[in-house]
Formats: C-alpha cells, structure tokens, sequence
C-alpha cells in the first residue's frame, strides 16, 4: 500500500550516467536513462517485444534501445525503431513515468500523470551551493518498509543507543533534549536543543570544542517520503540557541526514502557541510561519519523489518518519545485515505 | 505446462559415468545411473523407503543402492535388495522412466510409457562421426522457461545485439538477411542468407577470408523441443548459395531444451566442426567461441524471465522478425492440446 | 504441528555468555539471556515498542535493554524502564517462557506455563562429572524437520551406509546385530550388541583391539526430542555382554533434536568419553569422530528434507528395521493428540 501521488526521489542526478539505470520503485521495475541530448526519462524497465529489461539495453542516438532484437524508445514510451520494420505499430510503447531532474536529484512520480506539478518537488538549494555548503551523496538499500526509517527519524531518542559510538553520545542528554513538535499541512517539523552537554564522539573528532556545547537538531518531515534536517553544535555560551550559529560546526541533511517493495526501501541520504567549508577532509570526515552512523539505522530497521513481518504490529506499545512518529504516521494515513477516497 | 509425449535431452551420454546423476525434468527430480552391464535407468530420485534421494546412493552389482538403509533398486524401479530382510514387499519399487542412449544422448520420456516409441527420437550421426565431425558438448541451467531459448533461436535478429562481439557482427546485416520459412508436421526448417556481407568476429578469427563471405544459418526446429542448426560462410563467389559448401567455415549444432521448472531449463548443445576437422584447436576455438555466445543468450533468457514472471505476456507485441517464433509457438500450442484432449 | 508441552533443549549453557543470544524455537523467534545476578531468562525477541530485537540488545544492570529506544526487560519479560518516562504502561512487557538451567543445559517449556515442571526434565548427571566422563558440546544446524534426525537415531543400519567410513564399519555386522527393544510410557529404550565384530574404524583407531569386539549401542528415547546413548566396544572374550565394561573403548551420549521450523531443527549433542580419561587427546579424538558422523547424518538429513517436502510420505514402504522408529512416532503421535485433546 504506498502513496502513488507524490514525488519520490528515483535517484541522485550523479548516478545516472551513459548508462541506462534500473531501479524498482513502489514495486514496480523502473530503467531511467539519459537521452543523447540529456533529457531523463523514466520507463517500464521491460520492451514492449518479449519483455527483455529495457536497462540492460544502451542509450543510442534516437533513445533508449533494447539490447534484445534492438527496439529504441523515446523518453515519453514510444518506440522509435523496428530493424527491419518501416511501419512501427502504435501499440508498440512501454509506459513512462513523469521525472524532473532538480537539485541533483531525479524526482519520479509513480501516480496519475496528470496530478504530476512539478513545483510540488521540495526546494532543496543546498545542492546547488557547493561553495557554501560542500556535499556528498550516499545511498543504502535496506531491507525494510520505508515507513520504519521515517519512524526512526522521527524518534531521535534512539541516537543515544543505535548512534552512542558516532553521532549519539549519551542516552540522557537526548532523551533530556528540550523539544518543539509543529504540525504542518504538508507533515510537521521539530526542533531539539541539548543545552551545556557533551559533545558526540563525531563532534568532538571533528572540532576542538572547549567543552560542553549547545547542541540542536531541526527536522522538518515533508510527507510522505523527505526529512530535511539541520543539525550542529557551539561552545557554550557563544548564542546558537539565542539564533548566533556562526562559526559553529553543523550539517544539513537531505533524507529520502522511497519504496521499492513493501519490505524494502532506498534511503538516499547527503550530507552537506557549513562549517570550516575550505577543507574538503571536514565534509569528508563528516560523511563518513554520518555514512557509519546510517549503517547503523539500517541493520536495526532490517531487524525490526524480520520480526514485523513475523509478528505484526498490533501488540505493539507508544512511548512518549513517540509524539513526532505518531503524528507522523497519521499524516500518512490520511494522504493514503483521500488517494483511495475512503 | 508440459508437453509430457515427447523425447527430451536428459543428458550428454558422457554425463554419465560410474556414480549416478541427479536432474530435474519436467519439475519432477530424476536419478539417472548407468548399471554394471551398462544399461541406463532412470527413477524417481527418493528411495521408496524413506525417500533419500537415490542420487546420494551409489551403483552396485545389482543396480543403484540407496546410501541410507541400503535398499537397491534395478533400471525398472524395483526393488532388489533390502539389508537384513529375505522378503522384498511388492510395493517397494519406485517410478520409472523410458530411456534410450542414443547419438551420444541420454533421451528420456516423461509421459504415457507405452507411447514412448524410440523411432520418433531425432536422428543426429554427427556424434557418430568424430573424424568428419570433431564436436564438443556443452549445458547451461538457464533461469528461464525452455520455450524462451526456442523463441531466442527462431529469431536470429537477436545475434547482431545479443552476440555483436562474438558470432554476430553488424545488426543490419541480420535483418536484412534473405529468410526461407517452411513449415513441417514436426514443427519447421527456415534458412537464411546474408550474401556479400562482412564476416562476424569469430568467423574472422577463425579463417582468413578474402573479403565479404556468403553466409547461411539453416535451422530446423523439432518440436517441441529440439534444434539442429547448419551455418557458415564462405568467399563472396564460392557458389555456397548454389550448393558448394566444400572448404567453407562451417558448423553444425543441436540445440537441446529441456524444462527443469516452469522458470528454468537445460540448455544442451553440442558444436560440430566441418572445417580443417584434422586441428583440434579449431574445433575448441569454435566451440569456446559459441559457449561464449550462449552465455550471452543465457543472460538475455534470464532477465527476460524474470520480467515475464512479474509482468506477463498479454501486453507484448509482435514484429515482423517473429514469424518463425509464433509458427513454433503454435505448434507447442497445438500439442498441448492435444495431449490434453482438447 | 510440534509438541509444546515439553522440555525442549534451547542450548548448552555454555553457549550463553554476557551477550543474548537468538535462537528460533517451534518457530517462535526466542532471545535467551542470563542478567548480572545469573538468572537466566527467555523472551520473545522483539520488543513491546517498536519490535526490534533484544537479541541485537545488551545485558545490563536492570536486564536485558534493546539497542534501538533503550527499554529493558527483566526475565519475566516485564519493561522495567523505559527511558524518559517515569510510568511504565502495564502492557509494556514480553512474552517469557519458562527456562532451567541444568546439567549444563539450557532447558525451555514452550507451552503452557502452569505446566512446567522442573522434575519431568531428564537427569544426565555426566556432565557433571567430568573427571570420570570428560565431554565435549556441539551443535548441528540442520534443514530438516527434527523427527527426520529422531528417525535416524531410531534404526542404527544406516550406520553402515552413512557412517562406512567413521562409526560404521560393515553393513552386514549391524542389520545382524542382536536387537533388543523395550517400550516406555516415556518412549523406548533398546540395545543392541554386535558379538564378535570387527571394530570399525573409529574405535580402530582409538585402542589397540587384539581382534574383533563385542560391541554395544544402548540407546533410551525420551519422547519427544532427547535420545541417551551408551556405546562401546571390548575385546571379545573380555565379558562385555555379561555386563564388565571395565577398560572397555566407551562413550556416553546425549542427543537433543529442537525443533526450529517445520523444516529445520537444532541437532545438540555431547560426547562424553569412559575411557583413558586423563588424556584430552583421547575424548577429542572420539568428539571429532562423532562430530564428523555427525556431519554425514546432516546431509543425508536435509536431502530427505527435500523431497519429503516435495512428494510427502504416503508412498514410503516400511521395513524390518524400522520398528523401533514406528514405536517411536507412535508415541509422539499420541502425545500430539492428547496435547490437543483430540
């Protein structure tokens, strides 16, 4: 059961080269490829002949061509060349699938085409300002809903246990962190601030705090599928919760996760750095830390995906900490009631 | 759906040597062994005591023990020997199957005993001749149903794509070439020409030709499961298309395909050498060469199967490069039914 | 279909260190632990949050935390903490099954907990005598259904089939040895002595025979899932049969078979060694014997499995060396039906 009309992110703009890319979204096999003059298209991933993976083709002068009996499609589905064959009949075409290609992202949309608004796509201008913040991309495949990495990100009480040997640090200090939950129409956002605490072991290899800092966190959750985060930290005293965050080490995240079956999801990730920017080792050291921390998240959702799959959710038990998930989820459900029109 | 009244390739005869060898045909697991006086069986592979497989047992002097308890079963499925017990119950026997090993082939029949009448079995001598015919055997387990390895070799259109760096050379040269379609009562035989056309890279790198080459493939299809193919070429005005074939690159092969489960088969073939037969080094390289090409059918057989799994066939399209696939197509179908009584 | 109302091996203690432990049972997916005071307790493995495994948890000073939100659970699966939250919601706990530790084996009662009795589990005091019975643990992971290993326990000629080349010896000498086979209300017990004998390899290679032996295999079944096993051998002549088994090559044996799926079990078992004590050389000779025997019923276990699982049972032929094997499925055919009061 996913939302068909939004739009998920398909893949980074960098992944998709000369070659064609096959990727299973909302369960369905997906080859997006690059035309010659550098137009993305997003089709079935199976020829219209004999059902050969259109992603096992090649990309030539007029589309994308089959590397079967050598059929060639456009971008919108339709096929352009028949060897041998002057008539091309009018059912031969595979379905495609609208994909914008902006802030180095390709955005898909697997629902009705016409509801397809392109200014729908988040605004995400971070991408685009690699002076200011220099950035990576990264990508897991895990093997759990996507929901249940939504979930993790929106009950960050578990960074002081998944995360306590990178970005986590003590359980206290986050389950002490002072919270502000803000509904929204399009999902909701919070904000976290651990005041006068012990930086993380990621923070502190990264910086030369001179001592406890004040730390925040700010999620904004844009349903159904991206969290867009903004996190950092300042030595005490210097007035980042008062809105001073100059000179304090922090990253913006993107995190999108988009389905690819009901048991399993991609979780794109980049991280983007606004601090000591000159220094290509910062980002990279911050990447990789964020790189290890996910691997974390994505061995515990595989777990949790094994035992929900067995066990069901219905015995289930809420937190407190689960107030932003909660809320989450509903925002979901409802998304899911009107595509339905239940 | 199987077509059960019909001989299929169980094995190349030199498959199977002192130990027995398991195979599943028709999805149903088979033991085939050679006894000590060297008539061949071929059972239901699980012993009818506690169903070990028999293909774990080993052959003694009264046919293939089970390596369990120490049963021993004779060619006919009966059992002979039971340890420690003087009298054998009549219903200790397992099923067993008509078999012939014929043309250096172990040819199996999966139906109605009684219909199984070895004269219908393919005549191919080429295995009988060794000195005019050098010739290597060659199997895949491919991950697609048998039929999909049929419809590959009934449109060779697919070798300018598929084998464009071993047997295939340019595209247009394959479709444009000057086809022939008869159909027979066993199924058809088309031959196609390419006259004056550039050799493909393992002809060249098998023979100095002086220039452009003419170029035939004559195939005939058995139904429902069986292909010998004849091919070469020779220099542009050495009258192969009139009927001289002396000194010409040439090949013979049959193409055996034998279902394992509805989504996988064996592919048998074996490469006859017709040229310079006196350099086993020539032989090995045409066979190398188009063990080369069939892992590339393979692979194309494989993604095509796993898309047909989840998509289907109704929304294919037929070209016009299908016309010998879809009179094969009719054929399997026309048999099926017949079996079926409908 | 398992029976619950039992003690059921989980594993040998061992195997469970500061850190829990996974292990699926009846196929209920269990997390075994033993909290800072040394109790040991049994949980399902998901937790009441948000079903992450406490496997992939951490023993601390409360009980067993869960790596993803940090709840703890103490052994009688109550949540003892939850972290940020003063009140404990009264459905926040797990579900626990009771558990014994004893005779260095972890015991666990699946079914119903007013039923447990601590008395009905075996005694083995050998495992708490090592001086006398120096042993070793191992432990089998096998893809067959557990009364498929049950089975193999029960008729001993495969011993010369399976087993020629470690334990075996000739065939002949076990479907002639002189049976013995004894009905219990808890399941059976028999023996079996093979006079005369030449010794087979493994013995061979563990003492200095002067000939042939008198050899035995005393066997006891607890229904459903323990088999006691006393085996040696003597020289002939030395009074074995007449019950001197002084300086007699000996072995005691416990196999425990735990159900972990319909298709696959747990094959525990220790060796325990009577024999030139006081040298480790000689008890790990004989483990790795049996080990490697062991190894052999594996195989030929999880290749029944198979086609057990495809072609069933109805067509299986018993034979004279079965009955022992039929008395015992009776018994746990009775046991299953009373369990469930039909």
């Amino acid at each position: 059961m996913f939302i068909r009309n939004a739009w998920y992110t398909a893949a980074w703009a960098e992944e998709l080269g000369d070659a064609p890319l096959m990727r299973r979204i909302l369960n369905e096999p997906i080859v997006l490829f690059k035309d010659k003059s550098g137009r993305v298209g997003a089709l079935q991933d199976a020829c219209c002949h004999r059902a050969a993976p259109l992603s096992a083709g090649r990309v030539v002068e007029a589309g994308l061509q089959c590397g079967y009996h050598g059929l060639v499609f456009d971008t919108s589905g339709a096929c352009v060349h028949i060897p041998g064959q002057e008539k091309i009949p009018q059912k031969a075409r595979v379905r495609s699938y609208p994909v914008v290609n902006k802030d180095k992202t390709i955005w898909i949309w697997m629902g009705d085409p016409e509801k397809a608004d392109p200014s729908r796509i988040i605004d995400y201008p971070y991408h685009d300002d690699p002076k200011q913040w220099p950035h990576k991309f990264g990508c897991y495949h895990i093997k759990g809903n996507y929901m249940l990495m939504v979930d993790n990100l929106m009950d960050l009480t578990h960074v002081g246990y998944v995360h306590a040997r990178t970005i986590g640090g003590s359980p206290s200090i986050h389950t002490g962190a002072k919270m502000e939950t803000v509904p929204l129409d399009s999902g909701l956002k919070f904000s976290r601030w651990m005041l006068d605490s012990v930086p993380p072991p990621t923070y502190a290899k990264a910086y030369k705090f001179k001592g406890n800092v004040d730390r925040w966190q700010e999620f904004q959750y844009i349903a159904p599928s991206h969290i867009v985060q903004w996190s950092g930290a300042k030595d005490v005293g210097g007035g980042a919760y008062e809105g001073n965050r100059d000179n304090a080490l922090q990253v913006r995240l993107i995190h999108a996760l988009t389905p690819e079956t009901e048991t399993s999801c991609f979780y794109f990730w980049s991280v983007a750095n606004g601090f000591n920017q000159d220094d290509p080792n910062t980002t990279e050291f911050l990447f990789n830390e964020l790189k290890d921390a996910f691997m974390e998240d994505k061995r515990t959702i595989e777990a949790q995906q094994e035992r929900l799959s067995e066990l069901g959710e219905k015995q289930l038990v809420d937190i407190i900490s689960d107030r932003a998930r909660v809320h989450m989820r509903r925002t979901v459900d409802r998304m899911l009631a009107e595509e339905r029109g239940t």
